[in-house]
């Protein structure tokens, strides 16, 4: 028994039709935790060096972690891990809701998919048995058909079902992975290489009741979980997710002058009293939680309307309002709720699907295409229904749609000329919703995260325009970055959600519960800066470099031009700088490879070879 | 006017359905002459970094030279260039006949497609215009039925056709780019790039009396060109070319132990009687030309029985024979031709296939795979009809075909544990059929090749097993696989074929008399090696570093077993050595990334900076 684990991972090879399951080692616990941790390791040892990521053998993979599905807040998520379409670096994406506790609950601590259907199917995991079914009837079909219909198909009410829709069939690049109709393993399109597998879903049946993986402590485990859910999740850390959600951050940013409005253009929106978290209160039907979490941050919204009929969403997030919202010039809310429920039914990315809309909008202002390379679209800023239509060309690759479908990195070369100037985007993922220019230490933060620009690896902001740093400034800001990319390395390892306010010591504890091992807070924050440079090296084998870390031209050589960031900019010198003392600090050397010495302190030494088929096995 | 090309490049966008005309620059004609420089340049500035190779903006691009379709020897060429779906790496296939030839009467020194298609379609270029026709009807043809409807439909029966048979619309990454049936753009995948953009086909009228170039010095070139006929074509140095054209090298690499046999296990093969030269003269019906081509080094073959009917090829070649005959253990001549005419009618590369057809027969013997997983296949070394079937399963991805479709690399990756010792692969493209145990210096050859594994970059066996250099020691051949690499990059760049025996001072003559030009041959070094720089510049662009310049665990651990270097393995430590010395005589470092001393020689200084946003637009 490995309290805390279900202590099993299934492997699924879809070509030759066959399962297996792997024992889940004691080392790789010890090492890795769980979750992302876990993907890192099976990631590096699985995957051969430059494989294209739609191809059969790139392994894709979702992990728990020792706290999922236990009660702990926070803790109903699990992570998706492979190498990334859109990157080409490691990818992890988690997502809350049911499912992943439902994997968890139904005896594995893992999937492990490899090959490729010879048709449409979909896996069927119940009473400890797996199925790998016929779903060609599904072709084509969106998230929530398809999620009716696997409901139905298996007979079980409760069934928990992941799957892709259009775009992920389709390749589209910005595809996601959505399980219980609105969560989504949403960025670095881990939805394409789940179709590129030609698998439509992964439906799960468990009891709740009777979960296959047992806790050391159960009893300490609840005493701790009751302290911290009355400390802390009914405290004021968490009081902004128990009411507003993440909604309440439009007005946030609108303040400190980094809410991206016209594709990055500006950081202030003229219309943010029509999109912020007041007006989502207004389609608030109610709060809801995911499975078991006592934070239940998510706001559920129904509009109804003449033009839009009725629309009953999970959502929308910050993320989702301000990329699909001010960045696209939309200001109307109801608009902007229909686009959130068509986008999760399409199975994409609002982050860099909204990105993508919004440098198309601008490529159009800027005569960089025009009505006839659009089907007669007229995409302009604001423009609901044009908003709409290309989400729809996108997700079905029609006419420019195909091109956006690869995303802003390949979209502006295809323009050519000086278009690359309007691209957001670091490692060809998408900016998500800060811009840099009001919180330097995210420009960092974006060039450094493992899948490409990406707010979850490192959030600075929250200690710069939102707390008491300099945000012009790059004092102190590549130490804190790597503290908070260290940090979150475990939280998304363990796996807890973003919404706990959890720090080592809280995450040690619960760790520590769960399996009766005995671990300290400073070893947790070793297993984070492991897990990190593993993913580094990972990255490295696949080319990546300090080449890679850049920043966008337009956070490096234009000066915001409206609000209280006015006149600044990231300028490289200072960029380099930030960049220089990161590498540094991290132990990695002027191109970003890890130190032999740091390496060997993280017991990675063995990973470091130079990877090819004469020095070591692939 | 610029003599010796037509002054003008074609680009058609799919996406937009657009096309326009791109003058030719004389400082590029300067620098990079022509057909691979070209590409070369072009590649490098159009191609976003890290770009998906199969998705839209991945250009697709075709470019003749100087001296193409002038009637000098072995000018009957073009060359595509792209990035490789394979390995991801600069991609540059040529390939004779006449299409090229066509091309360039037609007006256009060079092709660059971009984009994708909303429907299968082909291109027709013919009296100045250029239309992007419909070709839903061809979906699934092969090269053969293609090639007859497309020359049908437009209605000129001298109409020249490129196109992609199955394996290409199924993106599968040996797909080659046929034309005039039987010449094939065969390595790296550009059928897939071809594919991905929806276009099955480019079909080509020109008068050929009336071509819209023009020599600077038509007489000169004339009066210098037969006497090359004379002397070099019709004397001893391709004398082998005029009587048996490549087969013949079946009995010499067999003589000398490195004909690829049962997947590279030996060097030697019991039956090489059975697929020599001398057979093949039994099916001869005769030789044949290329366009306007002195050589004339082609065998046209006809069998007819009735396990295979009537077939008449144009082929086998000796690479074909070899990988998929000695290397695949079929000694049926017959099996043979009609294994070259189904592969080339599928549209796919006969190395590669070669290659991963003996691969996946070793894994079936090892027991990696069985016939259930092969749809009841038993595919044992020697079965034609099993070497037939599997070809099919590759180009329509059926089963196992599907993992195999993406080459070697991948497979032994997806079959797992020691399955990689029998990959002989590098940097994803399939060896080809000379063994580096029997001339070390092919070792070098195929690991420092631009486009992985390949004979044509440096053929360094000329002068070690067929020549005077001691096969065994690694004395002097990273001089001459450089001088080889720099040498070959012109001839492709000319665009010339392989069996001329040019040197520099013949080469230069052709481009003066061509161009009008006073190149002297050092001239003509310097632009070799600067192409090879440039060419090295972006695949550094894109990762690949001293890591990916490896050789396969066979050629380094595994002792040739039989014939005349029996106990001989290419050490580690031996290929190490070389490969140092090859990257100092190159002036690039340990890593293998040019220096700037020799970039600023070569006039590539520019192209030397880091590429990302901040620092050089892409």
């Amino acid at each position: 028994m490995m309290y805390g684990y279900a202590g099993r991972i299934l492997h699924i090879d879809l070509t030759k039709g066959s399962t297996k399951v792997i024992r889940l080692r004691r080392s790789v616990v010890k090492a890795y935790v769980g979750g992302k941790g876990f993907g890192a390791r099976f990631l590096y040892d699985l995957a051969v060096p430059r494989v294209d990521p739609l191809s059969p053998s790139n392994p894709l993979m979702f992990f728990t972690g020792p706290i999922t599905a236990t009660g702990a807040p926070a803790s109903a998520r699990d992570v998706v891990v492979t190498k990334s379409p859109k990157s080409g670096t490691f990818l992890d994406s988690n997502s809350g809701g049911f499912w992943g506790c439902w994997l968890k609950i139904a005896g594995y601590d893992g999937l492990i998919i490899t090959g490729r259907a010879g048709r449409l199917s979909y896996i069927y995991i119940h009473d400890g048995d797996v199925e790998i079914r016929d779903a060609s009837s599904l072709k084509g079909y969106g998230v929530y058909a398809t999620t009716e219909a696997l409901i139905e198909e298996v007979g079980d009410k409760d069934a928990k079902v992941a799957a892709i829709g259009p775009a992920g069939e389709n390749l589209v690049k910005l595809a996601g992975i959505v399980n219980d109709l609105h969560h989504v393993h949403a960025r670095g399109g881990p939805g394409a290489v789940m179709g590129s597998k030609n698998l439509k879903a992964i439906v799960i049946s468990a009891d709740k009741r009777k979960p296959r993986f047992e806790l050391a402590d159960p009893e300490g485990f609840n005493e701790y979980n009751k302290k911290i859910i009355k400390e802390v999740v009914m405290g004021p850390p968490e009081e902004w997710a128990r009411t507003d959600g993440t909604p309440i951050i439009v007005r946030w940013s609108n303040d400190v002058g980094v809410l991206p409005t016209h594709n990055f253009q500006y950081g202030v929106f003229d219309h943010v009293d029509e999109i912020d978290a007041e007006v989502l209160r207004r389609y608030r039907t109610s709060k809801a939680a995911c499975y078991r979490c006592s934070i239940a941050c998510r706001n559920l919204t129904r509009i109804k309307d003449d033009k839009w009929g009725e629309i009953v969403l999970d959502g929308p997030e910050y993320e989702t309002i301000a990329m699909g919202g001010s960045n696209t010039g939309l200001s109307d809310f109801k608009a902007i709720i229909a686009w959130n429920n068509l986008v999760d039914d399409l199975g994409m990315d609002t982050i860099s699907l909204g990105n993508v809309t919004a440098l198309a909008m601008e490529a159009y202002e800027r005569g960089y295409i025009n009505k006839d390379d659009l089907d007669g679209l007229e995409l302009r800023f604001g423009d609901a229904d044009a908003q709409m239509e290309l989400a729809k060309m996108i997700a079905y690759r029609r006419g420019v749609g195909d091109i956006l479908a690869e995303g802003a990195r390949e979209f502006v070369a295809w323009l050519g000329g000086d278009a690359y100037k309007m691209a957001m985007e670091t490692k060809g993922l998408e900016y998500p919703a800060y811009d840099p220019r009001g919180s330097i230490g995210m420009a960092l933060a974006y060039a450094t995260a493992d899948r490409g620009a990406c707010h979850l690896r490192a959030w600075p902001i929250a200690a710069e325009a939102f707390g008491d740093m300099d945000p012009f400034t790059t004092e102190g800001k590549a130490k804190l970055v790597i503290e908070m990319q260290d940090l979150n390395a475990v939280k998304w390892s363990m796996v807890f959600c973003d919404f706990l306010d959890a720090d080592y010591e809280m995450i040690t504890n619960y760790f520590n519960y769960a399996t009766g091992l005995d671990y300290k807070p400073s070893d947790m924050q070793l297993v984070g800066e492991r897990i990190n440079n593993l993913i580094r090296l990972f990255n490295v084998r696949e080319g990546f470099s300090r080449k890679d870390d850049y920043i966008p031209y337009r956070v490096a050589y234009e000066e915001a031009k409206k609000g209280p960031n006015k006149g600044f900019r990231v300028k490289p010198e200072m960029f380099s700088r930030m960049l220089d003392e990161y590498y540094q600090l991290r132990g990695w050397d002027r191109e970003g490879v890890p130190r032999k010495g740091k390496l060997r302190k993280l017991g990675l030494s063995k990973d470091a070879g130079k990877v090819n088929i004469v020095s070591v096995k692939y």
